[in-house]
């Protein structure tokens, strides 16, 4: 509830037209539809300028279409991490837009028409493709340009220096990397914007699943970074999509 | 070297006023000094919009003074890390804006006419102050108006609900809390900019010097969150005015 | 063996209707029956006021079996942990209410006439149900009033707030989340009673199976709070009765 | 603010004689004083039962000096984790009953005249001490009767057995011990009451810290025990007074 | 070599019936047969009087054949974690006693007619018995009396009380858990004979696959215990073994 | 672009033959051959003197086959850490020498004519053999003679022993164990070479996946050791082959 | 109490000579003098055959003493981990033969005859020798008789293969080794008698503190070895003296 | 001793000159002299080609200083990590050259006429030069020729990249890093020679010490790499000089 619904609401209680009893209810009603298993919040979408993400990886297909059904007349409803399975499940009952590489898929999807501003997502290895596209894919249902550098790892510099050309013009990149993460390291060196880094399982041995990646960015020597979960490609997408959206503002 | 600078070295090879010879040497050329122990980015500023930041921790005072020496002529240069003895032997020789209780100082002060923006500091408890007064001047040695709001801890939420105006009104907003970390959780749910988290190593027993509020962090439920190193002030204030700046683009 | 049967022992020695050697051999029969693999505690029911629990990971059907044999005459015997194979087995050859969402059931099951005080059972996210259902149906089970309030985590606080009146109502709450387990320290600061935290095993990466909401619990800012293993809802519905039936006292 | 307040308010909203801005601004009016460095809160003594606490550790002592005058007209207020040279500095100024062995105050000490209950504090071996009277002194502290049993650890099960009398009459045990952990499980298989387990850093080598004991502890194969932080001896008289005073209620 | 055979040996060379070459081959052939894959040690059931035995996990079917071929002649060998396929597979080939509760075999059997001394394995819970069985059938592979006690945990004192007499007529005990591992600690403030703790990978949640009980173990305050890895009940019923047989060394 | 080209190209600039836009244009043509999905570094060949390596383990069989065909022409290209479901796959379409037992293929292979020096490559048992393997066909692989002693581990000296003639004539040594990783360490002390250690995951309990083995390795007593990563027998033999042609240079 | 003793009770209620209420208290009569800090176990000499320890790191001078004055008339009271300070505070008022280096003092100090049986201590470097001292001095102290082998790592195999004579004539080992922690594998697979293996914390970086020592030792591939926590020289030597002391039972 | 030396010793039996006896015994004698605490190894300047090293962070000056005295006549003896205390009270007994920034000396200096080959010392940061400097200093002392790049880490690529023609002309590269520790994986995309990775322990947070850094190292997804323990400036000028060496051997 704002500042200035709060202060109407008062004032109809000051005018009699709502009753104290009234109001109170209504400073409890939360904006949200309870489905017993799961709170849906209907107002996000107008709060924060973004759709409701629904994460698929805990959730039955079930409750996925419950939420899904009490989201009728949303748009571009992102569902992460959901399996083929499942996506096989939905995609008869609703419009679903799949993106099986990257575990995702778009719901009620709808057109972008002017994606905004530049986001781009670099990646270091073949390996880490899935968690890239999680990234750029979120970004762009959120409305963002977004360009991709795959397969460009510290230890062939030369094939990250000859995209300096595209990073330099960035406005937010994420850099993603899993086995030492060092990319944003250097990705961080060679531009002026902000880095959102995010480490990948990809890796073997001593990488315990990404740990080490993700120490080593936290650790970066390089200045405007900062660090995601190990795999989270959405979060990543998600606050490169709210840095990207500041340029828009004035 | 910038692509024009690079073109330009290219015609003048072209035109003969410059030798292959040579050019090879100008490519080469670091825009750096090297002062044995280290090398001192005097392009920076220009290439990166942002002063020269000294990490005091791993120096004597003389390698510090070394490098302050060769960026005479810089303003408002950072020391982060800085230990209160050393400060001691600085001020004598560098005209030095002391700020012991953060462990920073700024050389070559210069008074800043119009800060952007606005950053939001917010942090946990009273232990937590000298991390948030790291982010705090930091950003607002690189050009950003900022607002603090210290001790608002979750245990206590209407402390921290009390300044939601301040917080909505945010274009970015640093969280900091040591402790079980859930500070950025619930401010990122609050507001709808992006969030940049920072873990401190207040806390005892299995908080393990800040991995606990690290890990919390990096796991939040809410979207929109980043995460630095423990303690790491001056890298989320660092950030938040690379994002903050974007605002200012157009 | 309470205070009042040794002196009672004693005083038959005494008297001479029970031998020395009798007596020696009565002070060690401990209070169950061997099985072999497994040594049944037939008295605890009777001298904790609960009845056993059978904790049914590292057992096969047909140990289990046997030591629900050897409690025949018992009622609502909880199985923990136990899966939809082993259930099918044994719902054929005893009385079983199965609850396979929360992996347990209960054998000999029997009403509870008068569930007693309040436990609230609250948790964060749609993942985190079965574990809050393991602490609710242990709870109920064990004869206590219990509410859930499920789906209302820190990232949407009107959610949580909008329980406001069932949590202040509680004399004591099990608050259940994964992720980064900052529901019990926002759950703590709101109201006054005892609360008990529960980290499941819900998240990715860095949330290592839980182990990060287990250290932001233990290291929760609010006072009130108490802490059990990963998952272990049982344990918290457990420990919850003991301290509900504490009001029922006098 | 309480139901019965928010009703009052808008009952005063609906007569006229509080404005809607007023009441927009006592809405919002945080029951506590801002220091600048901390956020004393007031009126948490009347919400919760329970006086102020205050954290002692990341505090200089003119910090604690100003929240403690902020709180002028408390009583019994306790500061924990507090060292000698802060105590002397605050002894000076305020009325403080020291217990420097636990490294805790309670400062405005007045007579607590009818002790409720009955809380026995356990602890495994002379080393776990401090943390023993952490909790003990606090629960004093919170107005309850409190039996002390040190040095009574798993490796001496007479010692143990021995004070079975007084283990059996406790509301609720808090078991404090270091290197295995192993007191709690005992003395949970003894007792039906609640038992709270703090893991101390007593021990070494392969103890980290407490780390051993603390994981030892959320293990237990007892029922009915939960876990606080290492050494958090004030974290388990607070919640022990929390569960003993429910014995009150009625 | 020993002593007596390298003098020999030498003395053969001196009286010139071993030529220096000859002698140099001699002082390198290793008491063992290279099949490539593995070097079987046939001289170590004389050097250490214990049979070979060999480790299942890691090999195929096949590689264990050529062990077993390798070593015809010899009795009782132990095969360790080796799976049903593999057992299944050596059956047909080999005279086998299998146990597969332990995933265990005993190759070449032959009976043993006067175990010594006594051996005593306990454990805590019923899950733990694979592990005590590969404790306790290593021991009486090896010539041992074995007596078990199981299902014996520290959360039923009364269970393990009434074993007293068995555990203070050990002359070595195996004490095996897992969860919080306490066992040990308990079973040796009672005896005063050496105890072998033997941690498993019984538990759940911050069990950690028998980290926790390994800690818990090690870190035990009861003297005269030492520890082995995790689910090694091998072992421990060899080195039982080894101290067990001292006694009958006169 | 090695100094000798840089210098050509700006001769061809300067005397007109290259304008400065097309030099700009060569100065970033990265020596790869962009996938989309991976940038082939077909130029690797020459600057480093070896084959490119394909790590298979993140990769589709479809993204090998792509890389594959973009290095037609190259020999001896290895794939590590590729399945057999993969090689079946691959084997089809391209000429393949399988190794199955290392998870290992040289595609385009092409006979070694001169193995240069002398690696020999020992490892602890039976189980480590996959990794030696590894390492051992990848030495090869890059034309260096190889020798090999397997299953000699540290509890059998004289099996290590009896081949200290082999281990003494190498000019670097791979070591491979599990377990304990004590093997680099004595292998370390008898010989003059380096030593390059790898560790395996082969163990169970507290060995915690070759963690154990790493951290052994890593604090060697034996001076001349290093490590690579966790079953990283491809990194050992790419060192090994590097090392060892240094003694072919001169 | 003894069974002896219990049937000796028994009778005397039978008798008369003893009442019920009698009866019970001397049942529970602990054998422990309680210092209020600690209670002293006075019967432990008598019930293990081994006199009371001490462990000084966790106690005041004061409490040290106290319990010393209560276990005036034992002999050979062992301190462990016992400043130089407070042995200074002791030494005036004890007869005291200190062991500076180990960190070790016996109080009352008493020659024993006759040591039995052979322990060897062997350690693996200088460093270790404070640990290696303790436990060779504990175990003088209980009454055996003890050889040293110091300085003798795996990395220099010819000083510890020159040792093998006084290896072999053990009847327990104690294996003292930090960095790697090698040496107990080693020294395991020469003998045939038990090994006791002591980590230090003895390293630096990746040893953590005696951590991978720890590790390596759990996982030895020797059998035949078993562990005790990190430093603990005591526990080790007290372990030795109870196996060596099974070797005189006869 | 060798095979040539073992084979003439059997040539001296069988020729009578040496008995038996005399042959055990020499075959016995340990090229070492046993100084109690410590038996230094005088053969080993002779077996491995380089002289004793004294590792002195575990040692007394006296101890440190025994040991030199036992290997007068040797030359430019190593001792690393050892304090200025102990320098101070070295310096005066023996002929030390002290590197105080790197915690090293050498003792009994003799000037080194043909340092071999090329070993390049690279870092990351200022604060890293103390471990380089052990690198450094220790190469030096083994005969090698060594150049530093020093402050040249991966944030700040052109400083490193300025480097490339000394980076290329190495035999072995040793790379310094602490932090992120990527600066060996952006090394080893540069060059084709082998590279040793130091982390050292600079960083603070989640660098843990160096952990973090040796992590990242571990997983370099470049070719060519290994790693030592944590600031082993040491272990790695060590194994580098056997490299370069190897290059001299023909």
């Amino acid at each position: 509830m704002s500042q200035e619904e709060l202060f109407h609401l008062l004032q109809q209680v000051q005018q009699g037209t709502v009753s104290p009893e009234q109001a109170i209810t209504q400073l409890k009603i939360a904006p949200f539809q309870n489905l017993g298993f799961a709170r849906v919040d209907t107002h996000r979408s107008i709060r924060q300028g973004v759709p409701e993400v629904i994460y698929g990886a805990g959730k039955t297909t079930e409750q996925i279409a419950g939420i899904l059904e009490a989201m009728a007349g949303s748009s571009n409803v992102l569902i992460t991490r959901v399996s083929r399975e499942k996506l096989d499940g939905l995609s008869s009952r609703f419009p679903v837009e799949r993106h099986d590489e990257a575990n995702l898929a778009i719901v009620y999807p709808k057109a972008i028409s002017n994606p905004v501003g530049h986001i781009v997502v670099v990646s270091g290895g073949t390996s880490d493709m899935a968690v890239a596209e999680e990234a750029a894919l979120t970004a762009q249902a959120l409305g963002n340009r977004v360009s991709r550098i795959y397969d460009a790892g510290v230890a062939g510099l030369h094939r990250l220096l000859a995209t300096l050309d595209t990073l330099t013009k960035a406005r937010v990149i994420i850099a993603v990397a899993g086995m030492e993460g060092a990319l944003p390291s250097v990705v961080g060196g060679l531009v002026s914007c902000p880095v959102i880094a995010v480490p990948t399982s990809v890796g073997y041995g001593a990488s315990f699943g990404g740990v080490t990646a993700l120490l080593a960015m936290l650790n970066s020597c390089a200045s405007g970074i900062s660090v995601v979960n190990i795999d989270n490609g959405f979060g990543a997408g998600y606050q490169a999509s709210l840095i990207n959206h500041i340029g828009e503002e004035k």
